[in-house]
């Protein structure tokens, strides 16, 4: 068990009717606020016009970078920081799921850099200051409205790589559960694998944490669990949007990980897939994550498979721990491609062996992927086969 | 479900060795810190020195309220405030358990206020602005350390109160489980049913809040339940003590009141027996709420106990809810007057019938105690009663 720094500091609005602080929370940070936004559903919505009115109320000088795409691209990322830097932008504000909001947390870096932006999102250029940020979220899934992380795509590289500073965790997040009502029953699917997969990959970890972590990570799947199928058959249930909204910011805005050493595995191996194929992040991790778990089980690691069982999928405890731990896999299986309704193999996206060696050699740097169990190139190569 | 905001913005150092952050912490807020501390155990286990050593190497200017009592006295809010004013202290650093951070919240508030020092804690005088607030903690327990509430107490007129405002929440704590290996076996005991009681005041009540953070409940009470029996017998058990001390902030930090409109139950009562009696709150707690419980339950809230019993005491859940329910206190009792050891009745601890009535008018202001059951005085008598 090891020390570690808790620093949360982002303020959520959660519910229904907040967004009249937007003004008020926005003008903290300055005049000139930059609006970021992806395709423009949050036009068709009504949300944009809503936005708009609370930023003009507030006397502030709006700005506007629109057509951020899922997989975000460095291209966003330049282009927002060109406006920054010519309007002399004072505080970003993203609108939007994920994709958006890590896009700003790029632009809010980049601003203050003078190089190419994708310096910063490789790492060769050090994050030293970002403008401040500020969401309103419109998609339960990457939890960027309460982390410091982002994920950014070159298409020219065929590269996706995340990054984070502490200076590029939002200040504030507004989530109201009513604007996801209209994600669909396929994004709603994903961003439930999505939330899930970040709880597993600090979960099923080589170094033990607090119990009480675990503890509470058990429940935030069994929460996924029960609302994600909740939400796509009732898209406007308050009850399961909020609780899905809630558990994805929680699931990865650092609590959890507490004071484990952990590495993360499943994501480095989806970048890859959405590098390559530009695929929904959260169905591409939904595919692999069951068969890196079935590929990592063995009598070592069995004990915390018996607890995922027991605790999340409530399997019979008095079996033997390995029985558990493969019923484990069949019930999160079952849950992601019967329940939740996900494509369960590469070869039905598209995707066949062409890059495995490629991105498998990517995936780990050509060394090892650390993590639950330390992965090679190779091992990576056989997980992306048993998903075809 | 109703519309809530997060705000949580202390930075936690939890585990070892952090406390050569101390000086920079501290430094942030100025020049002159005044150092809060109880009745001397931490110059006994030299937390004193380390503390001193650190603001020192800092160029700290250091002044010193030393004596604050456990039910800490508004008279030491007075003195702390006296300091300020005439010293110009920037900053406060409280070294000690819930009391002397309670106590140091009030002073900081204090400092700015020119009338009595009651008028802070009974609300009487606004918290208009207060000192920035460090605190290392050593005692697992109210959860002071995280949150923005303090419990003063005032032997003249009897009166135990709690009070709180965001400007009194600790800018950084020190956590350190090891600083709590020399807590008393009693203490221990204490503080973990204490954070018990947290959680039970805001599990237990009428609206439903989201799915998430009851499940996030039981957790939290699964790791006191496995953790406070195995601090007690070994004191120096790094795991027991880190899972506990963690718990305990976030039993009541205000993360998982969430969306909850929510109102307590036994810490009023509770307040009233310590106001009159002097006695450890948790030791308190743990008499009433059992008994609170068996007074509450009824057909129409069965549920939330039957949940209680099946997700933190692993009662059968093919039992019949109220079969489940009756057990769950059960459970509950063993675990408080059995594996923590402590008395199970005011008798014991010297408390008769004499002040009932006046306590029980008290605590409920003459009115109705609102909460998972609405409690009048006449209740609460009875509540009384059942714990002789």
């Amino acid at each position: 068990m090891n020390r570690f720094v808790y620093d949360i500091p982002t303020k959520v609005y959660f519910g229904e009717n907040h967004l009249k602080k937007l003004g008020s929370e926005v003008s903290q940070y300055g005049k000139k606020v930059l609006l970021t936004y992806g395709g423009g559903s949050i036009k068709k919505s009504g949300l944009y016009d809503k936005v708009i009115a609370e930023l003009e109320k507030a006397g502030l000088e709006i700005f506007e970078l629109a057509g951020i795409d899922p997989n975000p691209r460095v291209t966003s990322v330049t282009e927002g920081a060109e406006i920054c830097k010519r309007e002399g932008i004072d505080v970003l504000l993203a609108v939007g799921g994920g994709s958006v909001i890590d896009c700003t947390k790029f632009i809010g870096a980049a601003a203050f850099y003078d190089g190419d932006a994708w310096d910063i999102s490789i790492g060769k250029a050090p994050v030293e200051k970002c403008l401040p940020i500020i969401s309103v979220l419109t998609l339960s899934a990457t939890g960027s409205e309460m982390d410091a992380m982002g994920v950014i795509s070159n298409l020219e590289t065929k590269e996706k790589v995340g990054m984070g500073s502490p200076l590029m965790q939002p200040k504030v997040s507004f989530l109201d559960p009513t604007t996801t009502y209209t994600v669909s029953k396929f994004q709603t699917a994903c961003g439930a694998a999505d939330m899930l997969n970040h709880i597993m990959e600090i979960y099923f970890n080589r170094e033990n944490d607090l119990f009480m972590l675990d503890r509470v990570m058990e429940g935030l799947m069994k929460t996924i669990i029960q609302y994600g199928p909740i939400a796509m058959a009732e898209p406007n249930n308050y009850e399961a949007r909020a609780n899905l909204m809630w558990t994805s910011s929680w699931a990865i805005n650092g609590f959890l990980k507490g004071s484990k050493r952990q590495a993360w595995t499943c994501h480095p191996i989806e970048h890859e897939l959405s590098a390559y194929y530009d695929i929904t992040h959260g169905l591409g991790l939904a595919i692999i994550a069951p068969r890196w778990l079935t590929y990592t089980l063995d009598e070592d690691n069995v004990s915390k498979f018996y607890d995922f069982g027991v605790n999340v999928f409530d399997i019979d405890k008095s079996l033997e721990p390995m029985v558990v731990a493969k019923q484990s896999i069949e019930k999160l299986e079952d849950f992601l491609f019967n329940t939740l309704e996900l494509q369960s193999t590469l070869t039905e996206i598209g995707i066949d062996e062409t890059h495995f060696e490629i991105m498998a050699k990517k995936a780990c740097q050509d060394g090892v992927l650390e993590g639950f169990k330390p992965l090679r190139a190779e091992d990576i190569v056989n997980i992306f086969k048993m998903c075809l």
